[in-house]
């Protein structure tokens, strides 16, 4: 269950409206990287996790902290567009480009849908969607994600930083930005310690029988382009992290297959197959036709 | 430029025909994680990459070798669909529950779209999207996401191992986790080396001044959650991954704000205001009106 | 079956050509809440329904009547963007931020897909989807529907009405609202006509027997958040509107139950369990391998 | 600011697994009318109120509550999809048509992208998009998709209620249908108290100037359909629920106007236009063209 | 305007309901290329027509035809879902394999969300979107692609013919596919006429100036494959069809350029850069700061 | 498999950044007719193709170049994002319209998320996606998308040709519009070549039996709009395309009829039924109910 308390972590008003900044503000709310992708994805771990205890406790903690993240920027948002232009065009524009650049830059949604107020979107005006969560169940897997969407999170909040010189607007970020530095080192963390104590190890999934992949090719670097500085890295020649092999380095594929020969389904369904076989095919039409009578 | 040579890299051929496999199989092929996503995902890092030299090169050369896993899977999936059945319903379902239940399990726009191909949709037949890729400019973050996606992709394949035991789809698919086994490595070897190079570091992003953070939070574990074991974790008392701080454990937040007072767009958005203010909204209302005539 | 005439239902030409208006105007045709919404809506509910006579009649006599307001108002948006300016970038941006202005506020397809003319989405480009309608088969829940859908509708022409000064604009936008005030009324009357008539009863569905809902909290207003004064609407302590109850005020749940053990699918779907499992996690992996091979 | 507590608002554990039903289930909880929209929509029109007070309060109780039943739902189906079978096809399916039945019925997703686990999207596997919400800062308006939603939410429970004997899961059904027949009720209430108070009023939004609107068309029924028994209904004849008019009825359209003539956009654009005019339209292309030197 | 009468083009009929062949059959009402899809896309190609006469008559006489045929496959859908099971799992699935089958092979939208009626969505549930259609005002391309919606909903059409042994639901399968018949030629022949008369020609636009374009590869047949056979095609070596060239045949590409060296973009948006120029990125990024101060 | 080699196929720089531009230049990258359409679209025909030799040689020979069109593009975006601002509104704005008007014209993910690089998205910032491509077996349709592909990709191009003085960008154009000339010849030349030979034929699918349509009205042109000049197309009076019949004019429908009456689902779908059947509605709901006990 969850409780609201009407109280936010933190200062959330800028010192003065800006309906173009509000649309950016739009991304690090309802963009891929956005506070509800966090929140969904931790609620939806913990809700599928196999798992009592720390790390339960852990995603139902933060996923608790990152919808109260989503609030604070609704609610900045809504400042931001307080004093929203009506926009009015046509001579307008004509009279005062710099109301028209506004009008330009803003998310027009935010006016005509929902009346000076945030929206479930990201910063071009896509909705919010369920397909940018990930919660797969395997937690050496998830917290790797976790991990790239604090990093991807605080990076957006950094560029949205420098694009404002309001106060107020600021404050929130530098709010958001150490909460980002807090939940990339947690989730880094909580990642090392389920190595540590043997739940989940490299490569993830860590218990599927390595005897079962095709192990001449599970630590080659193939090149499948021409640049050849890639040989310099040390994926190309050293130890490899989950500490079972070494990288060799191959220019391009060490395993070839012919290209298997073209499928014949159905005729019923009206392919295109070899012009040698037309006769034929027009022959098995028929005798298809005479079937489905 | 990209060539083609009309070969694949590995064999890609089932035992028998299996058209709810194959509906199964798309995931790797479209979904979030599928080979399109991989292959699209290092292009576009490639393309805009600030750096010459290894990393680029890296990216793309791995970018094609992905291209040609989704060669690869379209050839599975079409081979798998060869003898997919027209699928008639009505009495044929009361006569045969077998093919019934086959029909059930299959992806109908094989056969009605594609002819008996396959296509760029997930295993539900969610179309491929551009929001699935991660191409943020900042390596560091990105490789992260890159491990995520070798990491979530492998365990998708390691699940699918388990649906079938058609040999000619395990042999493919123990190729496919080999692979992910070695590109699981690279990122993380290419993550740690950008980080020993000092060329990235955490948190990301690493130049960020974190002067400018709002530091008092920045290493601190808020519990917005009752399960008391989050506390027993190394995100609650130990170093923390960045080398520049411990974590605390707090129960709940430790800074709060009022709510802000709610806004009051321009009345014109005929947003519902307080009820004290309905006179004076009318009032305002009316005096709107006589400016806009 | 359906009949054009080539003829509108009221005059649409602009005073002046505004690519920056027309982009707005998409909203009310291809939004949310646009014509084709309501004009898909209605003709689904018209389909679906299980009744001949006076609603069946109802919602075909209106489906149509807004498909020609879909037809109104993409008229008006290509002439709106007759004069769209190609709106070369570079150079002249610096010249004439005016021109600048007007290109950033514009809908980029309208030029560059379309030819400057009308099309399918949103007023930010988002493409109409058939995710927006409402056809349930259940009449009382679908006028529902259709009276908010009008609501918003009309909400946002108000705000459209405000954005620009244009007479034939306006004059367009006079005729919607008058239309959306009679669907608004039309709607509400066929509610209510259908309760009369003893067709349909809150709540809906209302012969869903309600001896099967769990009753003790079916009229309980409980309050999840910590503001007081939702005790003092109606809400909280008079008779429902189904007539069937008297709502009663709670803080917080009447009900709890402790959250249920965390699941153990199969293991070879690799999801991360118990540490204290570890050893048994890893035994019971071998047996499975056995079992498979 | 959101907090979680450990427990749920009532009991959510199935008699036994059934995963088929898992699927179904997936509806209320990720789709158009399920509990993450309803959860989202209060939420934001919470954060974006303008007015302090009970009607902001009575969004925040319910929205948090919604959370919880998002995750009563999402505990259930990964209960419900605990023993979800691997499901091998090939030769399985011929030996066993139920096994290959159940595959057919399930989301493949649950077992291959969550490992057995809840997903953010409907039945059909569509994810849950930001699109599917209301929040236009107009209560009356609001209340109204409110209670929509509502009643959409309770039918569609109602029905899933008769697709499963699983007591337990009939137990969970039935406390949400409780709780949706509470929600329906104080939406209606709620409308009705901003009614009486008036706030808001008839027709929506009732502060937009009627003299502003095209009145003669404002109460007219206009058919565009052959079916006459539109005529029958309240909405042809009686008072209108506005209180401020009368329905009429007529057979089509009671206003008309000639389609605008055609558009002619810059030739740059290169649509094709009236044959007559070719001859001037290669000299004017001409014209273009050395303008553009 | 559009009017509508209730009455349908053709008999639409089951003889007797199918669930499963239901979903199926939405595929030609709202996927891809669905009659939603060429009624939408001839509507707008009709409104953004800057023609009058014989090319926007044909557009809108045969839009209104195909909203039409949306009528009569949502009838048919409707009727053919009429014995819609509830479909119960759990035991039942065990005692009926049959039932179970059926159930895995329905959209179970059309149970949960629709109470048995058609829905905007194609064979797999997805929704209906505006990104189907094509209309950019140059006629010849627009003919052409009217004519590739034809073809492609023809040849699905014949699928799901095969597809069915109902002879009511064929009845209707042999109407529409004679329509798109008529209508594949009557683009063809609406194609032609443009180009004998010389409104448009290849290359579509035909009045761009070809002076403008890079002509030494407009008629290079560039092979990028290692497949040899290209080189038999007409598109190697024969006249063009635009009579303006003659193919010419190609190993590869015959132009190159070294890639551009890489962006270096403002420090502050945190992309990584070039490893010697680390030192100075750091510089710079004070620099910046000192800047932003 | 696919191999790249580090070199573009043709210079792709600009003479100077331009971020809105940028921002257009993504339509012919990620929209509809986009070049990662184009790839995609001939990779999947390849996969799926039935016959070995000569057209499975032109798609992937094609398909390879395109994902190099992509690749120049995505090049030529960043270069123009090179010196993309960042953006600060607020008193920025106030002070400087060009700049602000500049941030309206662009996309502002191309900054915040990608850090001033190119995104797999159309001109308005809708992702990508799978729903885009035509790949159905059937060579005549899909060379008909093909060649419509191509055509509105020219156009398109040839547009935004206009839209920039920038000599980079338009030599970059002046190429992808030759190579769309070449296409769209190619395409043409293929599918007459494919009726030459017999392989497939007018109407598509040619070899669905035409008796099997209802030839009544494979052939009349039926006009449900009331503009006459359609009587005046050869599509009214002429041989037909495909050789095998003659247009014939008709003024709307020439077959009809009734409209089926409604259907009647199982009672606990909870639709609502005619009202003289109330009563037996409710004792036909109480039946069940105790069928369901």
């Amino acid at each position: 269950m969850f409780f609201h308390r009407q109280e936010l972590q933190f200062k959330s008003t800028p010192d003065q409206p800006d309906a173009v900044y509000a649309r950016k503000l739009q991304e690090v709310l309802g963009g891929q990287y956005g506070e509800i992708t966090v929140a969904m994805q931790y609620m939806f771990q913990g809700w599928n996790m196999h798992t009592p205890g720390k790390y339960r406790d852990l995603v139902f903690g933060i996923a608790s902290e990152e919808i109260g993240h989503v609030e604070m920027l609704a609610t900045m948002i809504a400042q931001l567009l307080e004093k929203a232009p009506l926009g009015i065009t046509g001579d307008a524009v004509q009279a005062d480009p710099t109301v028209a650049a506004v009008i330009g830059g803003t998310d027009v949604q935010h006016a005509i849908v929902a009346g000076a107020g945030a929206r479930p979107v990201d910063s071009m005006g896509n909705p919010w969607q369920g397909g940018f969560i990930t919660a797969s169940g395997n937690l050496l897997a998830d917290f790797q994600a976790n991990a790239n969407g604090e990093m991807q999170g605080r990076l957006q909040a950094a560029r949205l930083y420098h694009m404002t010189d309001d106060k107020g607007v600021r404050d929130l970020l530098s709010f958001l930005i150490a909460r980002d530095t807090m939940h990339q080192n947690m989730w880094l963390a909580a990642a090392a310690e389920l190595q540590e104590e043997g739940a989940e190890n490299l490569p993830v999934p860590s218990n599927f029988p390595q005897s079962k992949e095709h192990g001449a090719v599970s630590y080659q670097y193939l090149n499948f382009s021409d640049g050849p500085r890639a040989a310099d890295g040390r994926w190309a020649s050293e130890p490899t992290p989950d500490g079972k092999g070494e990288f060799s380095y191959h220019e391009g594929p060490t395993t070839s297959a012919p290209m298997p020969p073209p499928t014949h389904p159905d005729s019923r369904f009206y392919g295109t197959t070899e012009l040698p076989n037309v006769v034929e095919k027009i022959a098995g039409r028929a005798q298809d036709l005479l079937n489905t009578e």
